[in-house]
């Protein structure tokens, strides 16, 4: 094995990772004003630690955790092995997947579709397409009960399209879609903690007018973000609260009274320097209880049919609590009491005591009396994770490292006590957004393992070209310095992630035949009076032609079938195998026509046979020793 | 770390992985005749061995291979590194990247559609789609100089939509994508060996009618499989040969004399029962010169624009040798003498002396003359991969094992003497398909590794589901036994690799401006005036609205812009940055668009403005502290 210090070409020294951020914002600066983000410290600790060798699974060896993974921009969620590392699944959520069919078949087109608004609907009717192809997926984070994470679903938003989607942990497949009117971008989301999910909370990022018709145009002072409550159970809209300044993380406490988001851009600007000219942004802090009572009461406006509050500053749902400077991460600890926010453009990060809030909302306090710690770690604090014996890992954005401080320490200190709270640092390569720790947003925070996101790679890994990984690092945290033990290349762009104890997720292994991802192929057969299970039947109704058909490894249940050029034919295939692992396809060439096939599932395919001739169908899903002998002839009639 | 044998719910012992096949096979019988694939034998060795620690590297360590990875229907390539089996980037090819853009910027569907047959081209007009969003891409190969790897180019195959794709190895990019006409269902590709590549010679497999237009339709007799012979440079089609009965995977000589492909079904049928009657099929030897020579004296019939000449049994063109039983993978040693030949349902491979071919076509040997060796390995050989020592390793998809032999061993043992060629076997974890070793295509053959891409990983991971990963298992084979030293997951579904020493791929780090990936943007700027390098312009040309803008982190020179309902609008974006791995984005929700700008790329992409309103676009590509403020707004002002 090479060591990073002879790659010629891509070195990368602890002062030239410095001067890299440096040149960025100082270029930048030609084109707009950058502030200047806290005076430059030396790099805490030495350089990266080798291998303990407890970052690789061996063979035959199973891992301790599930990760889910964001994918940012790839618009996926990724099961990441913890703590091997390796990428064990991906679940399509907002983008198109070639392998699975996901955005073609039948099945997933009307979970892309049918959570979309009338607006969204009719404007993609127009352009001839039937879903976005693409979406930006931050936030994984999975359904709550008591505290802790209950294996029921994952939760995650689109940014692009503002969207949120959910995840079903039994067949690790996405079930629902729905867009956000009135928010742009949502960004944040969190789920209930207690009692359970329950409350799925998004966060509108980007400030927009109301309604976004071009009625208003360039007039930011009537733009808004919009906070939304989304029931994770029914996946509908409870209620929406219009708030000031831009939404960007959030949280929820473990009470389940209040969910809290930080806020930049307090100053309402629509370029960069105004968004950063102040020095305080704030956490807005939002009474659930109150905000139902409002609903009930009927406090608000409806628009794009949600029910809208007014939760600007002001407001009896609202509290705005000023933060040093555009606060980034929010995350509350384990200990149910406390909720660190991370500075971003302020070297330090605040802790609020979620025990203060109701006083606050009574006006028994001020907004900043709910800050019991705000301790200095370092440049560019941007997230959280926590350990189970009250510590506390905060990236350093800027610095390129992981802080270890300790909330006790830092409450004594901000308390007058001359204590230091931050226990120890170390590198991370290089400049890490997220970070989480192993069940280190629930009650059972274990303190095992960091992963410490990192957005840039550089010289770490061998040269893939202009587009380099980013590089989540594993890092044991189980003693009493943090260990670097993995590096992990990922590809565009994990946001976030959680690891979730084995124990909690249980998937299955086959579908059960009355799955809801296939009840319309059920209804459909059933007027047909085609039994899935069995039939081998073609239904011609017009120019429609419903072909039903059923696949055991080696072979599909029609050898041939024909069409006529112009018909709408969809074409539904069940797999009888009931053997683990036993997935089949359909692939159809020229008509680009590609889908899995579960064990015990039913696809299906909907397309308008216009290129007439001989069309070999086959299985793209590994089956058998006689898998590429699986296959099959469509053939059209010339019109 | 938990041990696989405690996993409940999903043990799987040596004999319920035998008896999972033979449950596939008899389930099977229902619907079609399967062959018995001879007796079954015992499993040879015992279980797998723990990690050496090998098969992971170490934080600040770096890989010693690149690994290009197909994905099968996921449709990119995968760059994986080696031996720590990580994946350091993916490389969207056919299918459709939410996070790059493929398949929605204007540079990539240029490459996607310009190489689309005339045919295809209206077809997906006519749908009102710009591209096929899928593909099932098989075999990743680069270019060859003097026998080995020379750095230039990966080929690959699209065996659903019949197109073989280029990728740039110094930007890691597809760069040229063409359609085969003729053939269908590209399968087998592999570039000339020598004296460089020169030829890319890709395997059509299906059997279709010539035209294949409707005319018709259920006459087998009637069907043709193709040969195809491109240019690696220009890809371009240079000529087709028509072959009997299906063609399989196909490699070439050392020679630059002939390639070589193996061919199942030479019954010709088409159903499973019809496909598999025949005790033998055969490998076509293709004679490079003859058909070249054939084609200068104009023996061929131009069919869609390409020359296609008769190959079928009889020409001179070609030979075909008799070869026990569908045979599947055909690998060429780097002795530069011999050829393998994998038996699918026959357990032996049968090894061809390259020297032997003159006289075969001079008709002075017969067809099996050249067979020189003929080893039983186990059940279900499908592939052959080399080291530096004379040695052959081959998966046996049906005893889940690797099978290292020696080929000097298995010719004596073929000529009579009492020697066995069988050195070790493995067992794998499990039905590998495709392997192969690191350099173990090129005369640089090294020996060091073996990858074992296995299609099934049932008990090997946590479960994630009804789909399961493969299973891409590293094997040391630089001592005298095989060692298995690390399980890697993966995502659908890796049919081939290959492993290229580090030495000889050297990547950019950033674009050139003169970069032919942009040059239609370059060239529209000058049009319009403007230096994309530094002007932010807006050029209105009729409804066509063009927009130029630069980006240096954390901004765009841009911080709006305004267009009217019904503009039909390109955005040029161009990073100025100069550093390493400072790839920028641009993103604007509800037009779902999305895009990679790299460090001195230019993207661009065109839509219709039919959403009136404030429209933020923002950087998906992390970039800087200040990243999340990168951003901007198209007003659009209602009709």
């Amino acid at each position: 094995m090479k060591k990073t210090e002879k790659t010629e070409g891509c070195v990368q020294t602890s002062v030239s990772r410095r001067n890299f951020l440096k040149g960025g914002a100082v270029i930048g600066a030609s084109a707009a004003v950058v502030p200047v983000v806290g005076g430059l410290s030396m790099l805490g600790s030495t350089s990266t630690q080798a291998s303990s060798g407890k970052g690789s699974v061996a063979p035959g060896e199973l891992d301790d955790y599930y990760g889910f993974w964001s994918s940012g921009q790839a618009g996926e969620i990724r099961i990441i092995g913890v703590p091997s590392m390796r990428e064990l699944s991906r679940i399509p959520v907002f983008n198109r997947c070639s392998a699975t069919g996901w955005g073609q078949t039948n099945e997933s087109l009307k979970i892309l579709t049918e959570g979309l608004t009338e607006k969204s609907k009719k404007m993609l009717k127009k352009r001839g397409v039937k879903s976005w192809d693409n979406g930006d997926l931050h936030h994984p984070h999975m359904s709550f009960t008591d505290g802790t994470y209950d294996g029921r679903y994952i939760f995650a938003n689109d940014k692009l399209n503002s969207r949120v989607a959910r995840i079903r942990c039994d067949i690790m497949k996405t079930d629902k879609i729905i867009e956000i009117p009135n928010a742009a971008d949502i960004h944040g989301l969190r789920p209930q903690k207690y009692p359970r999910t329950g409350y799925v909370f998004a966060n509108g990022e980007h400030r927009v007018p109301l309604p976004n018709d071009g009625s208003i145009l360039d007039e930011p002072e009537k733009y808004h973000a919009i906070f939304t409550g989304i029931d994770g159970d029914t996946m509908k809209i409870e209620w929406q609260v219009i708030v000031d300044g831009n939404l960007d993380n959030n949280d929820a406490d473990y009470q389940g009274l209040y969910a809290f988001s930080t806020s930049y851009n307090s100053e309402e600007g629509v370029t960069l320097a105004e968004m950063t000219s102040g020095e305080q942004d704030h956490v807005v802090v939002f009474d659930i209880k109150a905000i139902e009572k409002g609903v009930k009461n009927g406090d608000y406006k409806i628009m794009n049919g949600v029910k809208v509050l007014d939760g600007r500053k002001g407001s009896k749902y609202t509290r705005y609590i000023p933060i040093s400077k555009s606060p980034h991460g929010i995350n509350t600890a384990p200990d149910k009491k406390h909720v660190v926010i991370n500075g971003k453009l302020s070297p330090t990060v605040s802790v609020m005591d979620v025990r203060k809030l109701p006083d606050l909302f009574k006006d028994n306090i001020k907004p900043r009396d709910v800050i019991v710690a705000e301790p200095k770690l370092g440049l560019g604090p941007l997230h959280t994770s926590f350990d189970n014996r009250g510590n506390a890992y905060t990236t350093l954005f800027l610095d390129s490292q992981a802080c270890k401080w300790n909330i006790k320490k830092a409450i004594r200190q901000y308390n007058g006590e001359n204590v230091n709270p931050i226990i120890h640092k170390i590198d991370t390569a290089y400049q890490p957004g997220h970070n989480h720790t192993s069940m280190g947003e629930t009650v059972n925070a274990d303190g095992k393992w960091l992963v410490s996101l990192n957005k840039f790679s550089k010289d770490r890994f061998i040269n893939v070209g202009p587009l380099k990984p980013e590089n989540d690092q594993l890092i044991d945290i189980s003693g009493p310095k943090m260990k670097l033990v993995h590096d992990g290349p990922t590809f565009a762009e994990p946001h976030d992630c959680i690891m979730v104890d084995t124990s909690i997720v249980n998937p299955s292994n086959i579908y059960k035949r009355d799955d809801p991802m296939f009840a319309d192929a059920v209804a459909q057969a059933k007027k047909d009076g085609v039994k899935l299970e069995g039939d081998s039947k073609i239904i011609r109704d017009g120019n429609k032609v419903r072909v039903y058909m059923w696949s055991v490894a080696p072979t599909y249940s029609m050898n041939k079938f024909t069409v006529n050029e112009g018909d709408e034919v969809t074409i539904y295939v069940t797999n009888l195998d009931k053997v683990d692992d036993l997935t089949h396809g359909f692939a159809m060439g020229k008509y680009g026509i590609a889908m899995e096939v579960a064990a015990q599932a039913t696809s299906s395919v909907t397309f308008i046979a216009d290129d007439p001739g001989v069309h070999w169908w086959y299985c793209q899903w590994f089956c058998h020793a006689l898998h590429m002998e699986m296959r099959g002839r469509m053939l059209v009639k010339p019109a």
